[in-house]
């Protein structure tokens, strides 16, 4: 039999023989492996080269920050999917990265798709950042939205990660407009709205990953990537330190009675 | 309202003041940022400590190896999935590592298992390492089971992954009884079944893993991390060179016309 | 230890005690076991009452529409999970069900949407349904978005599931202004743009679902429930004749090699 | 180019041309839309043929049974996840699911696997269903091994559903030897502990399944296929009663602290 086929398949990730891997035109063995830290190795596998110094340093910074946030909803999940089905762990994980979506990963893309708006990849400022700044939070205002990347409940009136990830940025050559912009753009919204409204973590990964070019559909991987860690983590935890049956039956106690309120 | 506590819940994983984001009891911005690498901040996360420069390298391999192996059907999964959602990229990225159990990625787990029956972390081999290898090949055999971590489909005689990150264990101090046994297994295998029986990848991160003590329950958890940043590749290649629908439209040509065998 | 609360937990769906289960208020064992079917306990579940014998008749209509619909992108990646990790049925599901997002599965919502932002639940069409249909098309090509639940790639002139869905609806009394909306709405985006758009499966399901009242966020859910069943479906074919590992090897030895086109 | 085909790709389950739609060889629109019920849907699905009155009474009864449990580990899981993404309802209905593993769902394919080994299907017993009992809880014992099926941490001295279960397979003809024999091993595996083992709903849908002929290897699937409509349910109200960020916030709040313990 014989498939017509209107389009070829193509990778150009890997591809092994009996007796080569090859990764991104690389051989693993002797090209990667020993050379390349884990997160150098996720650099090649999204763009095809091995990051400079300089980028290794601030990818790497970018990926870290995302690993572990403490006992979140995504970690709750992975560790109760845990609990029912032990002998499939990357059932657990998956479950935890299920949740990874617009409410607690999702402006890390929307900042970065908000600066590439503004400034095409490539392009230079076609005018003053504070214009700008000025255009998107009017405009965002105008549609009832939130500006991504700024703002956080907890982390007030700055957010920690913020000015650290934005001075590594800057010590590794990768702090110009998209930083500037995604600056400017907070000044706007607090002088606009009177409130304090700190870039956040996701807002600073957005700008710096703009910085490097990524394609902003593609940012809020950093965040799975780097989230899968800290759930293996979690469940590491979890078969020592156990929370999850106990956080069950206390809910099913307090949800299965009467309403309390 | 009071809620009876049977047993508190804790975690040592991170928690989060308004000024302040801990991990591992270390502060996230001044302590890691900068100057952790995903690989090293894996390791913290998993066992609490920051690597040495030797178990930084080894580790780092161990994962790096497990990123990127071409178009599986983990890869296949997570791009179909990404088809017919591209809104939820964490989705997709779950899908593919929803996969990774006991035909694919498995046996990292059983090797590691194997080796601690044999040896408990923290002892010494109680009798020669040929002996024991003896015992757990005609252990296998009489139960009918596969040795885990050894055979490859497609990588013979040799897996190419194997000898490189021996050799990276070695090098940095984390070769001792568990590689040596891992590699008298194979020997015995090979002499009792007359096939040639590589220690594929598996085996040797299985191996390599038990040389740090991780726990065998979570080691399958190093393939999840890894192959969720080479998911995360695949959908970014999918993205700009799709594969998915031209996929799916060759099988449901095929599949749902007449038998063809 | 107290913790203080500052809101209850509650559920109405489901609870025990020793000798009792008790679903949505009613006794399972002796008020819904060998009551209810599969899809009038949905029903239940959902709505938290029990069908009348028209209500049943069409609602379960819908949810089996959806159940299977052939080779899939969604049955695919179940396929190919089941295929590394069939200890894990469970894990095959949760990835097959990953990808009904926006694009396969979505215009569900989207129709019933649309069709609750023109004439509220529980209202009466404030003007005729044809000046509505004109708004809502005018409306949606000024934005330049498709009209959800029109159209389908293969199943032109007419969805052949559209008007048996919606003969079964007018014969149980489940066919008023959300219908007939849904039907001037294709027949204005045909009259405008010229070509023929069927209201597909989805957009059927859509209005009708929202004759029922349906929220338009849960209507999504329909599709996942049933393709969750058309999924078990799928793998239990794949144990028996299995197509994913021939899939995988045909698409790696292709794609792997040199471009094609 | 043409791709040397090994295998050829078959489906017996849909597939669909412009006019017409076929599931199980049977026309979707007029042979089973407003004629089958979700639950014979199912069965269709799996079977290929339509229940009888009497299956379908019986099989309904089995997949309704495992719909709603209440707030399970696979209920917070769904609802947590969707606080995170409700954009993507299918991530958190895969995200409960993938906990149904071999603690909470499992025994139901143990139970059956355990009663086919017994007696092959198509065959009758070649002995006293006493003796069969007898040496399956002995072997049980032997191997420190749980006899699946038997035994609930809340529904003691019995589990309500199961009587329930067994009267409608009796009164539809579905209750010979399987049934027969699962009750032969409580009794014996009782006797044999001195201890309260009730057939759990696990044990009366494996048995029941068996009575059927349904591979063991899908009889997990009915608890999927029947929990992901309970988890839409779970979604619903969480959507109009929510409790996922409440629970988090407690879960953080405690676990992030000093040990209590």
């Amino acid at each position: 039999m014989t498939t017509k086929i209107k389009k070829s398949l193509h990778t150009e990730l890997g591809h092994s023989t009996p007796d080569r891997i090859t990764v991104r035109g690389r051989d693993l063995p002797s090209e990667i492996l020993g050379h390349l830290n884990l997160g150098d190795m996720a650099f090649l596998e999204l763009t095809g080269r091995i990051p400079t110094p300089q980028e290794s340093v601030t990818f790497n910074a970018i990926v870290v920050t995302l690993v572990e946030h403490g006992v979140t909803p995504s970690a709750l999940a992975a560790r109760l999917t845990y609990a029912g089905a032990p002998e499939a762990l990357q059932a657990a994980v998956a479950a935890g990265l299920c949740g990874l979506g617009t409410v607690f990963v999702g402006s890390t893309e929307g900042a970065a798709k908000m600066l590439y708006e503004a400034i095409p990849f490539g392009e230079k400022p076609s005018r003053p950042l504070a214009d700008m700044a000025k255009d998107i939070v009017a405009d965002h205002r105008a549609r009832k939205l939130i500006v991504p990347g700024l703002g956080h409940p907890l982390h007030k009136p700055i957010d920690p990660r913020t000015p650290r990830l934005f001075q590594i940025a800057a010590e590794n050559g990768l702090s110009t407009h998209y930083v500037a912009l995604m600056q400017a753009v907070q000044e706007e919204a607090e002088r606009v709205s009177g409130k304090s409204l700190p870039i956040n973590a996701t807002g600073a990964i957005g700008a710096i990953a703009a910085e490097f070019g990524f394609p902003w559909k593609i940012i809020r991987g950093f965040g799975v990537m780097a989230r899968a860690i800290g759930l293996v983590g979690h469940i590491l935890e979890e078969i020592d330190d156990p929370m999850a049956i106990e956080i069950w039956q206390r809910v099913e106690k307090e949800a299965g009675g009467p309403r309390q309120d």
